[in-house]
């Protein structure tokens, strides 16, 4: 067995008893966190609770296998749910077996193609996704998932998937909440904004040591579930009319394949290419942060299968797309998590849950679930980002509002799919303008320059103009329009130089707008030569037509050529310190 | 009145007697050629006769009034008739009332598209159709309208609009072809493939001058179709079963909105931008390669905006989407149109045709017409184009396979979208990996080179990298994977620079990049440094909080940053001949 194929053997031969005790101590806190916000984050994709409990299970156990970050915390998470819920609901009825099954191929169709994407190394495709897209989508997303959790808070009949549905339908059922539901809602929800650093603060106040009081800290959420359950059971709170979790099923997730529904499969492939590129991009960043605090690197390869793999557990065990959660992942880090084992404790811990607790979690209110989504989601909040990318450029800005205001107003779809868009096409609008520059002769040397910005000589019969980027078919065109303006624009014209100093790279796109310049000059009786092109680009040329159609020359240097296609004026202005008189321009 | 708005003032003013002549003489030509191929194209589109002759009105006086280019010959073609038959036939019954409909919104919608594109100057969003892909996409385009047009040249039920349809139905019909159908198909497709240049020669050899010659050579297509028609009368083949054209409405196309059905506009409107990019695209580089001829040079915008026009007129007089034909416009050329005054001759012509020769077309075999389509889609078939791309360039040539391939066996919309899918994630996966040069001194200079190709010194605990690119959302994330991988790999390191000489722009995602490099390497004990930042991205950074949160400067140039941060070493370099001997590498 190879380390190449199973990275954990790196790990699993030097773990030692601290890296146990580590471990465990963080795959502890990390369950405490993960058991109520599986069956919170299961319950915003609209899927039964133990879906996100069984998340929390195998793929945990996948990615301690294969995964190289010991920090990330694998497991549902919040916008993955909320997507699910939006392609799952796309296809088939809420919350029926149909419903259940599309998530299931969502997860088995990500995690496909994140591992296809690891072994293919075409991780780039991630890049698609611009930042401005990202942090856009996830402000937007994390609105829409507090929103559509205030069914829960209130205790009223408020649906909808977008802020034109959801915003009627709350201002139809705000005035008839459930008066019990609203008041836990409210506890529940301010303790948990308290307690995320009002626990640790209060237990060193007491005289705990400050990394004790951190860890114990993190409790808060086991808390909020315990005292809300007592109190549902304790106060017959479910009579009052305070929707409860009910029976979760107990033992461990049902292995198998679901059933295969082709038509079902093809619809699911756009929306799971989707929560897979959203959630690598958001685990990979999370896990270099991580790493980089430990001057450690990941391998972006290595994650892609370890969370395609994880992905297809997920698929395989009943259970929900899944990928590198942020809030958990820091916990889990700070908790001190030593190697990927972690995870698997975690999932250890979550099993024996489901094994041993599920009774417990009869009279969980969905209330205390929904505060928990929205406290989560809070921090994925940052509504300062738009004003500020706007500012810095305004491309990005247009980008990152078509993003947020489509994904409020259409759907998730359609929004990540209008910022990539909008993305691309601002991106080839400012790739289709290169830099190009009209070059003339600078006095007394054998240096060419911009003629707008120095004072060069030019000859009349010669237009030698240079591009400062490679040509692509982005820009392809820009060089055709602009040698085209020149040669109807100087009537004497008998020669178009081309400095290619630097061109790195010239696709078919632009060999095809170079062989149609040299065939328009050569119909208007111009010749088209080449000046300073670059050995790669050379050998490139070789294997086309261009350099045998070429009515011109390739030069070695401007000056060589404008000393073959101008010698008087060349030579001249190579001996004078001030040629811009040698010559009185037309 | 001005002529920015109405560009025919230009020719208007200085309009003599010999443009007159000339521009009747091509007028006369392009209309002997439009009038059958216009009917053919309309058999190709799934639509009566009539609608190609309409395409040959309206859209031509507008065109005259509004385009710029005088050679370009507007209206019915056979790419472009292939694309509308598609899109139609995905959403209504092939030849009903509803196909028709969807036919004129194609035409309505992309005019508008065009439209709007020239207005907002949008033009670039033609350079996402690469050389490959449009030239892929023609050749398959060609083949499936050739085999499109064996029903009619055989007699025979042969159907479907993919190779995987067309070629089993012509299995189980080509036993059984309409002889007489066939011999007349057979002698037309020899007549016509002869006559493109038969004609010309022949009467050369009689006697007469070249000009006239080349010009009444064009008389192929007349001939082919007066003769045939005869033929069909005298010999009574209808009753053979020789399918005719039958009748064509006489009279002028009727004015008017088509009916409005907002759930067909939506299902149009991809396959709308399509065809308006492809007409484009043909269009406007037989335009500028007509007008380089002549040094001329068309505005883009303006063409845009002309050919926009022309289909929302092919709209409104139940016609069909049109654009500039390759073959016409070089026949226009080479007859001598002097103005675009020669279009609205032509659509005089064919306005006359509609009001007096309708009768006469009755008996017109199918069969000439499907042989007319033939020959003309002959010209459009490369196949030599993906070989000669596939050896230029692996990328170029996957993306012109993957859209002939998809074209012939999926469809045409799904066939052009490939292709464009495909350039673009190849587009970015080359763009994803930037050239990056890890730089050291050169002894006894201040210059700073490539570690891998000079004899230089690096000081163990500075990092020094160049990246030879502007940094963009496709590239971001590798500058942040180099410097993670450089911070993992250097135990002692403790200063990064990164040396901006060839970086021009800063986009978000890539600024977002360099806070998180930033941050990471904060955390990790690291400064990070930048030198030689140009003026116009320094002054992009300081509306960002880069600058503020660096941990490190920001230096002039990467001698000043290294004097800075390893002054013992630069220094003593600078002195000596031979620095590498300097420092013995860690």
């Amino acid at each position: 067995m190879s380390e190449k194929i199973f990275p954990f053997l790196r790990w699993v031969r030097g773990y030692r008893r601290s890296d146990l005790n580590n471990d465990m101590i963080a795959a502890t806190v990390v369950a405490i966190m993960i058991i109520p916000q599986g069956m919170a984050y299961a319950m915003l994709a609209g899927l039964p609770p133990q879906a996100g409990l069984y998340g929390a299970v195998l793929p945990l156990l996948i990615y301690a296998a294969f995964g190289s970050s010991p920090s990330l915390a694998v497991g549902p998470v919040a916008v993955v749910a909320l997507m699910t819920a939006a392609a799952a609901g796309n296809v088939a009825q809420d919350g029926g077996p149909e419903f259940q099954l599309a998530a299931l191929w969502l997860a088995l169709l990500s995690g496909a193609m994140l591992f296809a994407m690891g072994i293919l190394r075409l991780g780039f495709i991630a890049s698609f996704l611009s930042h401005p897209v990202i942090s856009g989508f996830i402000t937007s997303a994390g609105l829409l998932i507090a929103a559509s959790q205030l069914r829960h808070l209130l205790g009223a009949d408020i649906g909808g998937r977008t802020v034109l549905e959801i915003v009627p339908s709350l201002m139809r059922n705000i005035a008839s909440p459930s008066w019990p539901t609203l008041a836990l809602s409210a506890l529940t929800l301010g303790f948990l904004i308290w307690s995320r650093t009002g626990i640790a603060r209060l237990l060193q106040r007491l005289g705990l040591g400050a990394p004790l009081a951190r860890l114990l800290g993190k409790t808060g959420l086991l808390i909020a579930v315990a005292g809300t359950t007592l109190a549902v059971w304790l106060f017959g709170l479910q009579a009052q009319g305070v929707a409860v979790l009910g029976e979760v099923p107990r033992g461990l997730p049902q292995f198998g394949m679901p059933a295969v529904d082709l038509t079902l499969i093809q619809l699911l492939a756009a929306p799971a290419l989707m929560i897979a590129l959203v959630g690598y991009v958001e685990s990979i960043s999370i896990a270099q942060t991580l790493a980089a605090r430990k001057r450690q690197s990941l391998d972006p390869d290595r994650e892609l299968i370890a969370l395609g793999l994880s992905n297809l557990g997920a698929g395989v065990s009943s259970a929900m797309p899944v990928t590198g959660g942020l809030s958990r992942s820091i916990v889990n880090y700070d908790a001190g998590a030593a190697t990927p084992a972690a995870g698997a404790f975690t999932a250890l811990l979550v099993g024996i849950a489901l094994l041993a607790l599920t009774p417990l979690m009869f009279h969980l209110p969905r209330a205390t679930l929904a505060a928990i989504i929205v406290v989560a989601v809070l921090s994925l909040l940052d509504f300062r980002a738009l004003p500020r990318t706007w500012a810095y450029s305004k491309a990005d800005g247009a980008a990152m509002a078509a993003t947020m205001g489509v994904t409020l107003f259409v759907g998730v779809e359609p929004g990540l799919l209008a910022g990539v868009g909008l993305s691309l096409v601002l991106y080839l609008y400012r790739t289709s303008r290169p830099h190009m520059a009209v070059v003339g002769q600078v006095a007394g040397t054998e240096h060419f320059r911009n003629v707008e910005r120095h004072a060069v000589v030019t000859d009349p019969e010669v237009f030698s103009i240079r591009v400062d980027e490679s040509l692509y078919f982005p820009n392809a065109r820009a060089l055709e329009d602009r040698i085209v303006q020149a040669l109807s624009e100087t009537p004497g014209l008998r020669h178009v130089v081309l400095q290619a100093t630097a061109i790195n790279y010239i696709d078919a796109s632009a060999l095809e707008s170079l062989e149609a310049i040299n065939d328009r000059l050569h119909a208007a009786g111009v010749q088209f030569h080449l000046s300073e092109v670059k050995g790669p680009v050379m050998d490139q040329l070789q294997r086309s037509h261009l350099l045998g159609d070429l009515t011109g020359q390739v030069f070695l240097t401007q000056f060589d050529a404008m000393q073959a296609l101008a010698p008087r004026i060349t030579e001249a202005c190579l001996r004078t310190e001030r040629c811009d008189t040698l010559l009185a321009r037309p």
